[in-house]
């Protein structure tokens, strides 16, 4: 086997959290065949990303040796690990193989993008696997917040890879498999070269409590409440859903899914057949019939998202359907940090209309779908692997959980997205740094993290913008500079239009300005923003983004 | 007294956190005497106020009424509560009243900004008060996370109010004075009619901590640190600066403070005679020359912020000060919500470079400096308001706080910012909802929240902008329209460059348009808007903002 090597290489989620993606290659040095698992999306915010309207991984390495991908695996539904599938379908062309759940919703996102649902392979479960190239992969189930979560069992010449994906250890997940420690135990029994390990909660130092324990706290709650109820969670987590519909069912409300995603994800949940017994539903326009008592509604929104259904209900009416005083909104969920101000703007609507909100700081009506602490040692102890590179995390939670993993004895490697390690060894190895950054979803367009695109919006947003235009005919200029401005103060210091200022001082710096620089577009520009942002500091404190437009006639 | 009223407006920090002002009046409708509590800033975010420096509360009403407002009192030298006492100065020209500290501080921004210093008046603590028109007000002591706070006692014809300011129940607050319960209850055995009440922490449900408790675990932590410790805080929690410097200086380190606030906080403690022993310090040149374990810094920057010396620091080298692996970085802070992208960011950048972060996540490196609940019921209780009048807080906070008080068998009421009650009756009434707002202090310049500059920014942020310019003569266009572009890809769906893409459509457009549309500088402008979005959907799905710029020769 000389000269072959067993490569990981995480493109997206190993250093952040979100758009997940990690490579994995075997062969000969720049010949290795390779897989994908996973590839999702992250979101954008107001700070860094404004405008854009997804966060996709910087695939540019492998969509260069995309003739070598064998395929595409997807351990479960997420956003953050199936979301970039169509979106990078083009320039990957690879089969993708995931469970039904999964496959579903995948083959939904390749439609809406006009390719090929049959791209999608719906696979089963461990025992069976799939053969891609040199690898030869399972589907491991591991409870997680989402119906079939899969682990991903990875065979390769050099020994077995286990690449966790999202995982609690659940052994009452109320919807699909429960975490199965025995099946677990059998499959490490021949030995695990690495384990691949999310770190979501390395921080969490509690064990995790099961899906299960929030059941009897939310039917409290939910039969207590005089009025209305409508609860918000994640609409892709199917068991909570089932858990809130059925509190409602039996405080004898019916039920109403509110929002888009709520719909689309028990549907698909429903075909897939991971749900069974949900209660009926009625349609909006119905429970506006239905006395506000005897209604209970589960809305999209549990991040405070403007335009998603617990937003809307927050500002007034939605589809017919109002809150009132004495209703009560639950957020059976976690906010996400960065998220905090969309939900505080959302309760703080809800309080002025004195409609009571139940928030998830007391613990009891969410748990997390992670594994905390304890249970990242637990499953290190079942899989008993050679070494543990952690993934889904940020550098702290990498570090961490190196830092755990060694505590007990075992080699662990931080490797962040671009890391190319060699697994082929006794201990890992940094092969190589590729160059990865992120890809922006903007409009229909995909643009690079480094194009400088989004710096210049924020730098818009910062600084306000003045546009000034100059006409010239044979290099003598055709009356003066003209001057628009956007995001910028009216008036400044002087109390005269703040445009009228600017348009002053360019006409004379014109005025003063010699041939040669009037003949020069550079010049000429590089003048007319000098005297622009030097007015604007003057009069309004402050130096703004110019541009100028300059038209030469004759 | 027929005729006379007592009212309480609040212009700030009545539905928000931050940018605290309250009004007080007494006398006829219409020609009341005035005094104003707090004048403090808030903070802008890119979410909602990108490139914003200030947000300082809305005076219109009381500018308006200049010459009734008979005095201006800060309760404490907290940003939020002194912070806009020197750019209001111009409008209200009132005396400023303050202890000592804050007074010192006050003193430093009227400096700043060109006002007279002695405007601002330094007052002795209760039983010492301050004649104010009707009104005499007195600086009841009471412990915070800063010098010298105080509530203000506020003796007007219809009897005594309380305004408690920021406050904790600490009995052992390391700088200042504690907590006197005796004294608090003398003041308010006369009977007190209203006391506004400081909201903050309403949801913490569990006592609050003593400032000194902090102090043995801060002197264990440095203590057992091998490296050099780096600790952040507020730089007005004096007594944690105390605490931490004490912990560093028995630990055998020099003390360097790093940031100018924290220099100057210092410093001010140290000239109003507040601070009285606080280990001495080293500069960070000295501090080079001393082996890094025994070395503790104090620096600013406890939010994230990125100018701030952890960040620096995060980054590499300050003032010829690094940190290092095996070092410790100590936020004895908490983060503010909003603040956690700033605040991950550092972290994320020690954990690459090995450097140990401790936050507050364990409770035990920081206590909050806001009354929880059952210390606002004990406030309560020993004041034994007529009616309770919450302030400093969302309205989620307010309307819990009326919640508690009714709870107890007392009077609550909602005030937001612009609600003017009237106070004199046996319950507080609604006397007018006056128009509040917010002002943005924008580089130099004041602009108020709703004129739509902030709006604009937000826009191009979002949307990118696109500039059109069109020549016409004698109402004939003048070659064709010219496009530039910002915040926008570079190439679209067709793969040619947008800009010429636009202009091909945009001299079309104008080729199809009638005289009268080139005639009229309106239609035309919608003309060429129009097209330019139309293009820019069609090419990269998202519509920009759209400038035109129309020059007519002859």
């Amino acid at each position: 086997m000389s000269g072959e090597r067993l490569i990981y290489l995480p493109l997206g989620g190993a250093g952040e959290i979100g758009m997940n993606a990690y490579v994995y290659g075997y062969g000969k040095k720049g010949e290795e065949r390779l897989i994908l698992v996973d590839l999702g999306v992250a979101f954008s915010d107001m700070e860094t990303t404004p405008g854009v309207d997804l966060i996709l991984p910087d695939i540019a390495w492998l969509a260069e040796r995309a003739d070598r991908l064998e395929a595409i695996f997807i351990t479960h539904a997420h956003e953050d690990h199936v979301g970039a599938v169509a979106h990078h379908y083009e320039a990957l062309q690879a089969p993708i193989y995931a469970r039904a759940f999964t496959g579903n919703i995948a083959r939904r996102k390749m439609a809406e993008q006009g390719h090929p649902e049959d791209a999608v392979h719906l696979a089963s479960a461990w025992p069976e696997t799939v053969q891609a190239g040199p690898f030869t992969v399972g589907f491991l189930p591991v409870s997680h917040s989402i119906p079939e979560s899969a682990a991903l069992v990875i065979d390769t010449p050099e020994g077995r890879l286990i690449h966790s994906g999202d995982f609690k250890i659940d052994s009452n997940p109320v919807v699909g498999e429960a975490f199965d420690p025995d099946l677990w135990a059998e499959v490490s029994s021949v030995g695990v070269r690495a384990l691949m390990c999310d770190s979501t909660n390395v921080f969490s130092t509690h064990p995790g409590r099961s899906e299960s324990e929030v059941g009897p706290a939310i039917e409290e709650l939910v039969a207590s409440a005089p009025g209305m109820v409508v609860a918000t969670t994640f609409a892709s987590n199917v068991a909570r859903l089932k858990t809130l519909a059925e509190a409602g069912d039996r405080a004898g409300r019916s039920i109403v899914l509110l929002g888009r995603a709520m719909r689309r994800m028990v549907e698909a949940a429903v075909q897939s057949g991971v749900l069974s017994d949900f209660p009926s539903v009625v349609s909006p326009e119905d429970a506006t019939q239905i006395p506000r008592e005897n209604l209970m509604l589960l809305v999209t929104g549990s991040q405070g998202e403007r335009r998603a259904a617990s937003a809307q209900l927050a500002r007034g009416k939605y589809l017919g359907l109002e809150m009132k005083e004495g209703d009560l909104f639950l957020f059976s969920s976690k906010t996400i940090p960065g998220n905090e101000s969309g939900v505080i703007r959302i309760i703080n609507q809800f309080s002025e209309k004195g409609i009571d909100v139940v928030d998830d700081t007391s613990g009891r009506y969410h748990v997390s779908g992670h594994a905390n602490r304890p249970d990242l040692e637990r499953l290190q102890d079942i899989v008993a692997p050679q070494m543990v590179i952690p993934m889904h995390g940020e550098h702290r939670h990498l570090r961490e959980h190196v830092r755990l993993a060694e505590s007990k004895g075992r080699m662990g490697i931080i490797a962040t997205n671009g890391t190319m390690l060699n697994l082929s060894g006794n201990a890992p190895t940094v092969e190589e740094y590729i160059d990865v950054t992120k890809t922006y979803l903007d409009g229909s367009i995909k643009i690079g993290a480094l194009d400088g695109v989004v710096r210049d919006r924020i730098r818009m947003a910062l600084n306000g913008i003045v546009v000034v235009t100059i006409i010239l005919e044979d290099d003598e200029p055709l009356g003066e500079p003209w001057v628009e401005l956007m995001g910028l103060p009216e008036t400044g210091r002087s109390k005269a239009a703040l445009a009228e200022v600017l348009e002053a001082d360019l006409a004379q710096a014109v005025g003063r300005a010699g041939a040669k620089t009037l003949m020069n577009d550079d010049a000429l520009e590089e003048l007319l923003r000098k005297q622009a942002r030097k007015t604007a500091m003057d009069e309004i404190g402050r130096k703004p983004e110019a541009m100028v437009v300059i038209s030469r006639l004759g």
